[in-house]
């Protein structure tokens, strides 16, 4: 059944907009009013936006980060470390390590983990590519900084075992208490890591 | 800060996304991302269906409804009861009462209600507009349906007074316990209006 009777062009663009995160068909039917109502000031600069992100964004070809340039802007700046690589499951990894200003070296986006669940294995991630670029001469350390789960570390172990013998240094994120975190709200693998870890202050 | 490391585009993109209702930076981004990763399948029809829509979908010159055609189809529908004309806030009230199949008359869209504090006084709304279709002789009732709050009310008590004289029944929605509702989660003014309208079983 319709949701508006306004016509076909607008129950797609609901059922489109209801498919996206954290937006189901009444959201979305409030998402398409708001528009409507805002037709010069919201609703054709989002379409127009999306069309030229569409257009414009695309996967480095090197690292697999999204830019507008290929190779990317990180991958292509002469200021940064190019003897670090850091390994992530995704490009908002990038941008989380990238607004933390945690990373000066270069990055490498495998997109996914392996997770036999979902169906994807080593082969549809982008490990090849990890490995050529680790066995270049100016890589020195590759950072797997996967996700602390059964998936990211089952990954982090496979790509570890591919890069061994390429003369390069394998690290892991640190394990530990976040930074501003209660101990009594966190969870019992953390806390049992980070005391293991323990460290003289 | 961008959020990004992926040119102004995409963040752009994510800034008027995070503009839509329920939507915050955090969100937005996930909706960006969700976007890219699904290239074809899901941001290029989006992209599509809003400039479709932004070009197609327009207000009703008669009542006031949204459609792409004018006279919309609920106006030029020649099924539908010509002697009512239900009146409403807002184009989503339309898409609500349709879907209830609650009302097989006109409608009319104000287009808001009466707010001094919002800054909306009755020659925003499309009172006079009313009143011209009103006075029609094939119009026997309005039913004012505006929403139970003091500026709806209000709304609709300053329509009544525009309407008198036009010798067209008025009337409103009525007051009672919403269909599956608990008792003693209801407000006050909701229990007191029902019991005062109570009616023989």
């Amino acid at each position: 059944m319709p949701r508006t009777t306004a016509g076909p062009e607008l129950d797609h663009l609901i059922s489109l907009l209801s498919k996206l995160p954290g937006y189901g068909p009444r959201s979305a039917t409030r998402a398409a009013l708001h528009m409507l109502r805002k037709r010069e000031a919201v609703m054709k600069p989002l379409g127009d936006a999306i069309a030229r992100a569409y257009e414009m964004v695309r996967p480095c070809t090197v690292c697999g980060n999204w830019d507008t340039q290929d190779p990317c802007s990180i991958c292509t700046d002469e200021t940064r470390d190019k003897t670090v690589i850091c390994c992530v499951q995704d490009v908002s990894d990038v941008w989380a390590l990238e607004r933390a200003r945690a990373h000066r070296g270069l990055y490498h986006v495998l997109g996914g983990v392996i997770s036999p669940l979902d169906g994807v294995g080593p082969d549809d991630l982008r490990l090849r590519e990890l490995t050529e670029r680790a066995g270049q001469p100016a890589v020195l350390e590759v950072v797997l900084a996967l996700p602390a789960t059964v998936d990211g570390q089952t990954t982090a172990h496979y790509a570890s075992e591919r890069l061994e013998g390429l003369g390069v240094t394998i690290t892991g994120m640190a394990r530990g208490v976040p930074v501003g975190g209660e101990l009594d709200v966190l969870d019992e693998g953390t806390l049992a890591a980070a005391l293991k870890a323990r460290r003289p202050l």
